[in-house]
């Protein structure tokens, strides 16, 4: 069962939980701010729902609250941080505003993050590039929980990929990782009693299975697209830890710092009216998803749509309704803002 | 039926076929080496295989032989090109390589191309910036020729996207295209009378199926992962023609200048070794391949692999036993070079 907590409510009280915490009041502010609006945009599982096993991580010293984005060093359009086990949101955010300030002096801007923490929703810095009017794309590479296409064991992260088009009416936004469905995903069907929509992973057996228990007890999850999730997972595994001049998946595996602890970020960013003028990029854009989403539907009454379109609808009603909160989510939000701090107890339910 | 015909006769067997067009010497000798290592490496279904259309489209006016890249404009690290409907080939690796001379300067370098024609196998500049010593990502839009998830007819192109890792033990390349499948595929498994491994698109009653003529009829090919796969292309398509302020595939589906007439194609190379020694990055990418090759297999004998890893495999088998090639294709390709150049009739069968 959920509820619907309004938007301001739901900010202040998980604001509450990272000053418990000793976070900064500018950091806690920021932090709260993703957290609720992630959960506003129905991302869920790495807007409220993440909060406890970030406090438990900072309890346990795999997240550093002092930490901050050092310069490693800087070349023409590309910059390198090292993010010192830094909360990976304010982090993130930081790298994803000097990738754009880079790019209105070079035309385009790298930003290359190292030995950072989980950055929670992907979405959130292609997101913020968007609404900035940049282009961009960004991707984070992350410990072993994914079977490469021929394996039967975790052997690469799920290492989200994102990508930013700043349509003005209305931006266009992909955050994408590498698995078909999230290990959140799978719970939720499996408490609904659900089969996945489309086969999921493999069982102990080997044998391809929409059952999400099945999945969850092999972990054996399904790269997207079978061997292309895997091929381009691994890929952007090996490009961040290059570019960032950090961990591979392969090294974090080894690290015990837990979810994406010291993994490397990567945010690139675009000016787009380099070569076209504003009103020449944006008719562009509209036509392009007006005839996507002119397409006909599969089944009487569908609609097909771009990345970040729903997300956007969704958002609209969190605003006005309430955002969507699990009950037992936010009982555990309340009594972590409360000051009852036992995480760990909380993070593992 | 295969034949295994030795690479310079291959070579200089298309070559001549280029020469018959019209292509200036130098023109012809790397569009020749490019289609020949193509199949060389495995990748038929862009080498020889798609000469015959390449001829009919010169014939028909689609593709410039006079074209080339014109600059359109330069920003720091990024330089936008106009195509002139010129060869995809020679315009493609122009770019490529503009993009990894940006880089040595700029830490990054991008270049967007615009008004291009098709550039064959995609993973052929990849390939390039990886063995010139430089991490590489590129992509090309296209007109539409896949359903965008939850429509059933097409609305976006597979649009195919490519990272390079310069790893010097054995490079890594990922050539991803946005569909589970290439019609290309579809037809071997056909003719074949096989099966596809995984369902590959829906039949006309809007099943999903693993019959490759089924989908071949209902022209539903599957993005690959479904959604995941419909959603980056849509967006692949809008960031490249954002960037090169050329054509959407939507513009191209107007247009009438055939397979990928007109389109975008972005290269983006990056200097690996910007903010640790080759030693420090060398050693990262082989300990991560190795950790990943050495995942447990799913099955007795089965074996991991990164992308790249087989077409090195298959190159050296190319180039000691010969290429292999399809017969038909090489009567096709032996008669083109005889000088009997009804390449419209060809390209059709």
């Amino acid at each position: 069962m959920s509820v619907r907590i309004p938007y301001d409510t739901v900010k202040s009280t998980v604001k509450q939980i990272f000053l418990n915490l000793g976070m900064k009041e500018e950091d806690a502010e920021t932090c709260a701010t993703i957290h609720s609006q992630s959960s506003a945009d129905g991302v869920e599982s790495h807007g409220l729902n993440r909060i406890p096993r970030f406090v438990d991580y900072v309890q346990k010293g795999w997240i550093n609250l002092q930490g901050s984005p050092q310069l490693v060093g800087a070349k023409g359009a590309v910059e390198n941080y090292d993010g010192q086990l830094g909360v990976g949101i304010t982090n993130a955010l930081f790298c994803a505003d000097r990738a754009m300030e880079l790019a209105k002096v070079h035309g385009i801007g790298c930003v290359a993050l190292r030995n950072t923490t989980h950055w929670m929703r992907g979405g959130t810095y292609a997101w913020r590039i968007a609404e900035a009017g940049f282009m961009g794309i960004s991707w984070i590479n992350t410990e072993s929980c994914m079977p490469l296409w021929g394996s039967d064991e975790p052997g690469v992260g799920n290492n989200p990929f994102c990508i930013a088009i700043p349509r003005e009416d209305g931006l266009i936004v992909l955050d994408m990782a590498m698995s078909q469905y999230a290990y959140g995903k799978l719970g939720v069907y499996r408490l609904a009693g659900k089969k996945l929509p489309y086969p999921g992973g493999f069982d102990k057996d080997g044998n391809l299975t929409d059952d999400p228990g099945a999945i969850e007890d092999s972990r054996r999850i399904l790269p997207t697209g079978y061997w292309k999730g895997s091929g381009m997972a691994i890929c952007l595994d090996m490009a961040a830890a290059l570019m960032a001049n950090g961990n591979s998946g392969a090294r974090m595996d080894q690290n015990g710092l837990g979810s994406c602890g010291s993994c490397c970020q990567i945010f690139i960013a675009y000016d787009p009216y380099l070569f076209g003028s504003k009103e020449e990029i944006q008719t562009m854009l509209n036509e392009r998803v007006a005839a996507a989403d002119a397409t006909h539907p599969d089944h009487e009454g569908g609609h097909v749509s771009c990345p970040g379109e729903r997300t956007l609808r969704t958002r609209a009603k969190s605003m006005t309704e309430g955002v969507n909160v699990d009950e037992i989510i936010w009982s555990q939000i309340q009594s972590l803002a409360a000051g009852n701090m036992q995480a760990e107890d909380i993070a593992s339910k």
